[in-house]
């Protein structure tokens, strides 16, 4: 099976890491597809991003890092996805994913959705997160994987 | 009876014409409300919003199509409205809704909120989605009525 | 318009006096129903539960009651009901409801659902609630109309 | 990978059937377990709703059915699941089965948890509509297989 | 300041005394209070859940341990207690939880409910889930405290 | 005990009054913070916040005020806070909040979140609502304090 695992990984976080290693046990290919097209100024360029995931996959040979500009849908058309997987830690998250799962379904019918619930530890864990405390100078530690603390820290030196 | 659907129909979906076809059944006048008074930017203006929902209701007699820029209160007022129709999907639209129906029983006593149940197959409909797909290039058959995908495309064209 | 509000009634709430004063104003009959189909052991028997429902609706011209064993769409069709009329307080009650609302359209499509919100000072109030607070010897005052408590004493003052 | 799909399928309604169509396609093996620890007194005996569902998936080559009493946990231990498969339809089924995945993840932490998002036409569909639909002498075309309403109305003129 | 922590604790979890340790650092007093007025058939006695409660926070000179058979309301009342504490798990807690801190405001306006956040992993534990559990012969190791699991087989092996 | 009341006030509403003064009962100390470190364009300024603040809790004297611009776990590590106190009104507020609670407990373990039921007639009060009714010309009467209407139209009549 080809799954794929799409999201923005602005920064990649240890939540993400948790569904990356739980999902690529269940798929023979895991492709984990940085979505470039959000309006969002980014913390790292797709390019970063890539490389942050590539790097913290090395020891997942079922993971694949790609980036794309576009719907998931077409994405999973390209790559004959037979899944998408999401993780999901409340309600409000589920309620997003119900949504995007009917149009995914809709727009490529042969793709299915799976929802992973999050780990209970990683319940409060997201990019929004991360860059909040970044932006108040507070300790990511625990929340995203220290490579990606690294280049935050060497990006704003550089500056 | 005098309902009111206020929205912002940026653009029409086929979720929003289904509540407009449902709740036209249960009024002896349905004013569809285009609410002009966000900050976002349009996909299309008020006014063409407006003439779709004229073209796409010229068959129900009990529709009218009308712009407003100001608080559903305030318009529910004058038009002596008996009730607000919203539809609704899912959780998280609930507890929107239900914020917005209490603020309006505060400001309004005397129209009372009716929320319809979306029905399943338009789950996953919502203005969002269809500019989403637009932006990226993707197909909006079955999402958005067929006639704003020609204008859609005509204002592209145009450009 | 004909709307239907189906319930147990089991005892009527002020919370349900509230969605029946609302709703009776926007139809030209509201049918309340009493549903008899329950396995619950009641606290007052559908007979009991209507007469409570008349005397309180004895000032509202458009409310009928009724009782009835059976299906909620069957009622539907045979009344030729344009709407049922249900409360929502909470994403709880929500969920319920939309399944509920999904099933009757299924099994009767003229008829819609209309989901009115609860009003803030009723959203605790439950036939449960009134049904717990009396077994405890608690005060219902508030909870339940003052015809449903003196009748509440009344019957266990018999026994 | 072996995924096991649990519950208890007391009846099998379209919505399970639907589950276990789309699932039975990312799995090498699809185990459909009838849980028969349940207290409540079901309207088919295990063995019956065993045999609706080997005849219900008969054609899908990649399915199993089997009967367990006791822990989905110890099932997954015994079988080897790579994951446990779940229908999710709103928000109270999905704090529900966020529950029973961690409790499962606890118990066995070798099988994930994979939510499904059920279809919009099923998300009114449960074996408890369907059972109150049953005994309130209503129609249930559309909801379960036919082969389960047949069943059903064979055991009724048993009796 | 005096707060209470209601609940059935049937058996008490390893959530409860996460609950208890967390609250009885932000309380003078903190009672912890069986309720015996439920329906259910328990599975230790109130007796014995005080007794384990008991013994469980010897060690918390903050906290004693009351049964009551009655309302939260009344008891709060008799203790001039300043707060109901309660843990919250998901949304589905928190709408019931919400409902019953109105319906106690109602009743003993001078208490107010605190709602604490449980932690992230005993997301999944409740006393259903342990009952449940036991019921399978499953392990309660992680889910209830040590002394409960080993009153619980002292128990079965009385019979 | 020490509770602080971060949030940004941006305008102070009934709804904040009411979790002030109910909460401010429960602590020796009462810190209401002005978070300032928003990217939103504000209405007030944190200065005007904090005397708005300052002014409508004269009469309560366990209650301080301050402004912060960074992280709420560093503001309660250097207050030494022993909760932090948050209203919530519906699930969406709860899934937001305890995402915040649980981000709190990981970066700052000695401070506890407790959540305070939002009262029903405060259930649509929000700084969004106020923002938006202003914005339209509406009026904030029972919304927001009279203190703070009066400065938002002296603000105004200023430009």
């Amino acid at each position: 099976m080809t799954f794929i695992y799409p999201g923005s990984f602005d920064p990649v976080t240890n939540g993400h890491m948790d569904i990356i290693e739980r999902s690529a046990r269940l798929a023979d290919k895991l492709i984990v597809v940085v979505m470039t097209n959000t309006n969002k100024k980014p913390l790292f360029t797709a390019a970063e991003r890539a490389g942050h995931l590539r790097a913290l996959t090395a020891g997942l040979p079922a993971v694949e890092v790609d980036c794309w500009e576009g719907l998931q849908a077409e994405y999973s058309a390209l790559k004959e996805a037979d899944a998408i997987i999401r993780g999901v830690r409340n309600c409000t998250d589920f309620d997003f994913e119900m949504q995007i799962a009917q149009a995914n379904k809709l727009l490529r019918p042969e793709t299915e959705t799976l929802l992973i619930p999050a780990s209970g530890k990683y319940a409060c864990v997201s990019s929004g997160l991360a860059k909040e405390i970044a932006a108040c100078g507070g300790s990511l530690r625990g929340i995203v994987p220290d490579l990606v603390i690294e280049d935050y820290y060497r990006k704003r030196g550089d500056k």
